[in-house]
């Protein structure tokens, strides 16, 4: 990904530049450490990306891309103790290395950093609208997690349900930062449109190819067991799709197997295979390799430019990764 | 408190008007219990006088008011699950009427509502100016919480690092709100500071009165047992204030009765006539009397008003409140 590494470079040394006092120390170290922990910075490119689409220089939308990476992390913070997740890119989430009440509120106080970051956008930005569209998005991510929390506890979800739930609970952020970006490069309200529809398209796109990467990467490469999905009983797209469109048979048997405690490998192989007979695998595939392009089509609303070529290689990137 | 019934009228008339949405229910559900659950809406109401006091109509910072109180009631959810409150207001807090993975999420979405609510502010409103103010007021806030945390496992917390504290988890917020109102009412920079002056002294003033009110105050009045914060050994101004000024000997008695894992009632009484003999009461009293003062004095700045009025009465209400 050489291409977005100057994009990345940018973020990354204003990430370094943010002023993180030292004291009180409860609120502060767990902020510097969740940043520092790395991650892709996807969400900030992009709206780097986005704004110079819109025909400005990408630095103008430095402070909206601060803004979306601060928020992504402090997501990341509070789903980590609301998931019980341990541990987060190889290293103790925040509420095991600390505690939970430090968590939640450097949590907090990251979302306030996030916020203060449109402070420092240019005047001749519009201010309101720029966080009004952020908000509205933070609130279809609180959504997202909500329904994806209250799944867990239900056995009637459908695959409509599922993509509404990552709408919010990955895409509404992706969206946000190409719009937030767009906002930034005085875009139009149509150009608005598009950058919204790429984002969505996007973020639905990656979730569900995760959801396919489980069941189809190479485990050496993909860093994780295969089918982990099915041995942890997550509701993902294929699992959902199957039971919808499986005979009664299958379906019976599907939720049979699902509803062991363990699930041994010749269990899980036998889910895959019924995932396959029922055409569940296909289904993803075709799904989120509509919904590339879906993005790549709204993509070319825009004039050539060196951005829009740098995206629609981000774009071919993200579809061809095996992990 | 009659003079007060109009501002919080329009206060909870706003509030009833918010459009919760039914679903997700783990979203939202919450949020609508807690400002069902009352409270006395001081904060917004300071907002609603402050707009009048500088010569606007108070409604025209009904959304900053709204943005206030519903921040509060964020601050409220999660201030519960970190110091393991089992109820407010007499009724179960969130994590205990849901789950802690709800309470987080739920006020996270409060949060997000909260500033949504500028949205609405009118278009001659400085948007950025506003929501500048009260994202500063709400990491104060931030830091305020991390140290009250911090301090609980300190032993040589400081008379000052305590009102620093307040100044952030009590006065901070209360200081956003007069000024928000302030900003709503087309306020002067000079008028601002006042404002601050006024909002600060107000809240540290109300919390060291809680202190003093907690070993004063008629039991039967005040709702809660005599001396209740010396049993469960709360570092408040008082036990500051007489751990800074009393001699050796006086200073090891005190800190071997609350070293004490329960303590009993002779114990407390001894405590209390220690903190009496080195005039920790009367400090309380004085630096409480003191910070009045000074946020009526701040308020002399302004012209006569209703408004003005309003706040200095609510002021004098403050002051000689017994519980």
């Amino acid at each position: 990904m050489e291409f977005i590494k100057p994009y990345a470079a940018l973020v990354e040394q204003e990430l370094r530049s943010l002023p993180f006092p030292d004291v009180p120390e409860t609120l502060y170290a767990p902020q510097r450490y969740i940043l520092e922990n790395g991650g892709k910075r996807v969400r900030p490119v992009l709206a780097l990306m986005s704004c110079g689409i819109c025909g400005k220089k990408p630095e103008r939308a430095l402070p909206a891309a601060l803004a979306v990476e601060l928020l992504h992390n402090f997501t990341l913070i509070h789903d980590d103790i609301m998931d019980q997740a341990d541990s987060r890119r190889s290293m103790p989430s925040v509420h095991i290395k600390w505690d939970v009440p430090s968590a939640i509120l450097s949590g907090d106080g990251l979302f306030v950093q996030s916020m203060l970051q449109l402070q420092r956008l240019s005047d001749d930005i519009d201010h309101k609208k720029v966080s009004g569209i952020f908000l509205e998005g933070i609130n279809r991510v609180c959504e997202g997690q909500a329904l994806d929390m209250e799944f867990e506890n239900r056995q009637n979800v459908s695959a409509d349900e599922y993509l509404s739930m990552i709408g919010g609970k990955t895409a509404a952020l992706i969206s946000a930062s190409l719009v937030m970006g767009g906002l930034c490069g005085n875009a139009d309200d149509r150009q608005i449109e598009h950058l919204d529809t790429i984002g969505t398209s996007l973020g639905l796109a990656f979730q569900i190819q995760d959801d396919w990467l489980d069941v189809t990467a190479d485990p050496e490469k993909f860093g994780k067991r295969r089918a982990g999905d099915i041995y942890e009983g997550k509701k993902t797209f294929l699992m959902l799709n199957a039971l919808e469109n499986c005979s009664d048979t299958e379906r019976s048997r599907i939720q049979v197997l699902l509803s062991e405690p363990v699930l041994t490998s010749e269990m899980v192989d036998e889910v895959l295979s019924l995932y396959k007979s029922c055409g569940a695998i296909d289904a993803a595939y075709n799904e989120f390799i509509n919904y590339y392009r879906r993005a790549e089509e709204a993509l070319h609303a825009f004039e050539q430019s060196p951005y829009k070529q740098d995206l629609l290689q981000l774009i071919n990137y993200l579809k061809n990764r095996e992990i």
